[in-house]
């Protein structure tokens, strides 16, 4: 899984940016997420009404909507992001809005001064409304992801090339190592991370060693 | 975590029978999360204009809004009940609708010929709108959690005990033993011999050992 986040002040081009990375990345054959972080007191996404919203005023803490056609899993509580990161199995996230998150970074903004108050290391890329305007922003690129959301994606490629993590896979039964062709190990590999990914603990890069009495 | 379903046909009295359970359960001291299965082909969770909607519409197959005092995972697809209860950690958790978990029942209906058609071996009590007409449906108990919602937990947690029950299972990450709910336990244990009892070597009641770099 790779993520990146895509950051800047209101109204500076955030969702665009991201909406034409998602379409892009999607046009690649690449599986993608977003957690867009919402700094609004009053946010709520279930409404007075539903069933949902009566199973959390009756005091339930997590309430899931589980649709023909979606899932909607709702906490009553904000997560961290890392927390929130371990649901996720794409090949892309992407984050709109500074979770916190430990990932290289797009950075918009509508002038100079909005890029120079939000510049960190992590940036590799400047987008949004200035990019009309600029075409270089120090030694960044200033890319329009209205027109070339393509040169973005390759950057994205390359920047979040490090994530991608080749992993082993040891099975042993009653203590004998079982041969696996690497199909069958990439299959274990998903099944096993897919199965302890929502429990505190887990982390991606680390080693999982399972004992089960059969 | 202990599982339990609340089903019955619509306006019935299955909300209602959720809610105030909920409410004795967290009266009691429990942490409590619901799923409502939803079977109304037009339901969406979000709506047009959010920043969250526009990400889904451009493609993105999971999205999440990290809100200041809620956190919503939105996927693009109906789950299966046994993955999405892989989300939870609640001490107990209550279904409302059938979504086929394997778990014990309490029936609602307004008719007995409702109770009739949707009567299976899992039900352990009757409830909802008929409470007010009967008082045992053949052996069942028949509750009216508006008025004895105190006797229906009393039913619940004895009926759940046995999920309390732990499978024989380990998991360390990075060599650190990760704690796991008893439901947590079991699901791990079936998705690893799952797994692998297709492969030569596999024989019921040998010890599985699965090492994965993640």
């Amino acid at each position: 899984m790779r993520v990146i986040m895509v950051k800047g002040f209101s109204k500076t081009g955030k969702t665009t940016t991201v909406t034409q990375i998602i379409k892009e990345l999607r046009r690649r054959g690449y599986s993608v997420g977003t957690v867009k972080d919402i700094h609004y007191e009053k946010f709520a996404m279930d409404h007075p009404g539903t069933d949902t919203y009566k199973h959390t005023q009756a005091g339930a803490q997590r309430v899931t909507a589980l649709g023909e056609k979606e899932t909607d899993i709702l906490l009553s509580r904000r997560m961290d992001i890392d927390a929130v990161l371990k649901y996720y199995k794409e090949d892309f996230v992407i984050l709109e809005g500074d979770s916190g998150a430990d990932c290289p970074a797009i950075l918009t903004g509508a002038t100079e001064e909005d890029l120079a108050k939000r510049m960190t290391d992590q940036v590799i890329a400047v987008s949004g409304i200035i990019s009309g305007k600029l075409d270089h922003y120090g030694r960044l690129p200033v890319i329009n992801c209205l027109e070339e959301v393509e040169k973005m994606a390759d950057l994205i490629e390359k920047a979040t090339e490090e994530q991608k993590q080749e992993a082993d896979v040891i099975l042993t039964i009653d203590g004998v190592e079982i041969p696996m062709v690497p199909f069958v190990k990439n299959t274990l590999k998903n099944v096993v991370i897919g199965a302890v990914k929502a429990l505190d603990g887990y982390e991606e890069g680390k080693e999982i060693a399972i004992r089960v009495k059969g």
